[in-house]
């Protein structure tokens, strides 16, 4: 078979979504109420669409318009010539515009990838193959996900805010729920290892002091034996001394810390003094950060994130790095919907390696935007869709409902620190706390 | 569209061949009349077949028949999955089993490549893609070579041996003259350039004292000016000491110098004397060698080959570790016909950098396994195929053919050193000569 002229993108749909978000607590502040997403949809002139998710914020969207004008009237096979033609027009981002904050800022990458995701969408529904199968293929059957627990104020998020569904029953009670200690934590792991299965337990720290939060893993560990590995992520905010002191009282507790302290040079000395492994989507975030990494051996485990690495074929290539020089790969999360879970799946199963389950929010989350509705975990894991393409469709009713979400919520990009602020007038980010 | 079950590969034909050589010298001695190549035929289910050239031996062939049984009844998507087969099968091969002539003599990347390659056209021919565009997309239409000149006995080799064909002309003359001189090797270089429109001029060295091949060198830029980069490969024959002393003779006159010596340390010291580039195809051969290539700072510049770096989407990989440690990427060549190098144009298409014209053997030889004939060049590139998969199909009479030769010729195996001492007596390969 051939394809006798190859296909053409004719149209590019950029939609600013807000979906319900409780209030989680973070290194940088609170959750708002909605997170925002942005889901691109590319459609050729024979009138195939591929869709991706990224991460909403008015910047991002705005460069996603001007990207438009390089991408119609591309064939959405040429992926290399896109990347080519959007970093010529964009001009090629520093690893420092990644900023502070747990989270990526990085403009180019969320292009690339909202760009890249949609077009494999759209190669998979041309060729009939599962985006997995234009990885590489399938390496498992299942991709298993840990549970992430947060600590968290009372409250649904959306349109409840700090407010609770009374109604709400098993995981929809407790993800209402406070957890601001390691009761609450426990509570929040039983309830949702009970909902979804999972098998590993990661807590999101740079919240309270060392000692509380380390007090959590070890209530974690004690509720839940040695066989569910645990982790904790204090997002860079303990100073090298702290993550020494911490991570040796959690030394055989953990799988592995996550982003302990700040910087690449920073975690490679907390790295020596530590047999626990490290992970980080903080200190190396970028192919142009590995020489560094490389250079002082910054981390153990590279967590990846499609959305910040440019697509899910950069992370292949990620992974074939990380192989070479020692490294595994995971990977990391936003709050985010179905498509970006697709995505993160399809990768997942194409990942020739995968030692460690990888992070989600979707479990926070409870709206959707596909027509199949929510994935289902079993045993924590997901089966890999093996329709073509991402192989799920955008349910149109739905999208336009978050949209009206994001018209209405006035929120324009992630801003933790604002949100605390609401809480806790006068709260600060601070890059460095303990 | 959505295949409804996967393809199976349901027949894989492995056909040693002998395709006419002429005696080029290099420094391990001398080409053989016949370079041995093996012919791999994937055939699907459904009749879909891929196929792939790699170089041929008798212990390559052996383990491409043990490889067989893990093959048969796999879909020829499932490449990840097909490599962690073969890889335990096998077991994982040591850098080392790589030896010290100037080809590569393992066997498992060999294997991998051999099957990637068959899969990917039949994967091509499945979706009506290109090879290119498995590989991201096409880069460029055209992809440019260079002129790959050898010091040679006259002869023509295949039945002719040193004996020439008195009819020929044209680079079919000057493919069969002696050259062993500076003045024989510019001769050489125009007939070559003549005939394909080369804009870049390799000279392989190791062969003569470093003096002489340098005049020849110097000889070439007189006879071609600054516009036609040169480069010379003495195959990691020169001592430390040599490489500085002759590398700073040619600095500014070639574009980059490809293993003047052995081992990643001793080519990092000759880098940090030198200004001109180092390139290798000895030193950083898989990707075991890249932490070392990368600690030391061993090369600027990887010549790739698939056949020795597991296929292309292997080289596609290691092409990302290049530009992301900045190093360049460029490729390798042994003899060969054109099922090795339609491999080569897609990958060279797909490549993101190309910044220099790949090396190739195509020229020297005169037999073709494929229906088109023989590839053209024009001003030295050849046009990427438009045709699903890699857009060449097998010519079986000419496979017929020249598998009676393999069956005549009773070589085994490349062995330089044993042709070299049919003409001089005791002549010994040397892994440091001069």
């Amino acid at each position: 078979m051939k394809i006798k002229s190859a296909p053409r993108i004719r149209e590019m749909i950029i939609t600013p979504i807000a979906i319900t978000d409780p209030p989680l607590l973070n290194a940088a502040g609170l959750h708002a109420p909605y997170a925002l997403r942005t889901i691109v949809e590319l459609i050729t002139d024979d009138n195939i669409s591929g869709v991706s998710e990224i991460p909403g914020n008015t910047s991002i969207n705005e460069a996603l318009e001007e990207a438009r004008q390089l991408i119609i009237g591309r064939s959405p096979i040429q992926l290399s010539s896109i990347g080519r033609e959007l970093e010529s027009y964009f001009g090629k981002e520093t690893a420092s515009a990644r900023g502070e904050t747990p989270w990526d800022q990085r403009k180019l990458v969320h292009i690339f990838s909202a760009i890249e995701v949609a077009c494999l969408d759209i190669i998979g529904k041309i060729t009939g193959l599962p985006v997995v199968d234009l990885l590489g293929g399938k390496m498992r059957d299942r991709v298993p996900f840990a549970a992430y627990l947060f600590y968290k104020y009372e409250g649904a998020g959306g349109e409840l805010g700090f407010n609770i569904d009374r109604n709400a029953t098993g995981w929809n009670a407790a993800r209402q729920a406070k957890a601001i200690d390691p009761e609450g934590i426990v509570h929040q792991a039983k309830a949702m290892g009970k909902t979804f299965g999972f098998r590993s337990i990661k807590l999101k720290g740079g919240v309270f002091e060392p000692d509380q939060e380390t007090a959590a893993v070890f209530a974690l560990r004690e509720a839940f034996g040695e066989h569910i590995p645990l982790r904790i992520d204090p997002n860079a905010l303990w100073t090298v001394e702290t993550s020494i002191q911490y991570g040796r009282k959690m030394e055989g507790i953990i799988e592995y810390l996550e982003d302990p302290t700040r910087g690449q040079k920073n975690m490679s000395i907390v790295r020596q003094a530590l047999k626990t492994p490290l992970a980080t989507n903080m200190c190396t975030t970028s192919f142009d950060d590995i020489p560094g990494s490389v250079a002082v051996g910054a981390e153990d485990i590279i967590l990846s994130d499609h959305h910040f690495w440019g697509g899910l074929r950069a992370s292949m290539e990620l992974s074939k790095i990380c192989s070479t020089f020692g490294r595994h790969l995971s990977m990391h999360s936003n709050s985010h919907l179905g498509i970006s879970l697709a995505a993160m799946v399809h990768l997942g199963a194409a990942l020739p390696h995968l030692p460690y389950d990888l992070d989600t929010h979707y479990p926070w989350q409870s709206d959707e935007v596909i027509k199949t509705g929510r994935f289902n975990f079993e045993d924590g894991a997901i089966a890999v869709p093996n329709e073509p393409g991402l192989g799920v469709e955008l349910d149109r009713q739905a999208l336009a409902r978050l949209h009206q979400n994001y018209l209405q919520c006035g929120l324009t990009k992630r801003d933790d620190e604002t949100e605390m602020q609401k809480v806790v007038p006068g709260w600060k980010f601070e890059a460095v706390r303990w």
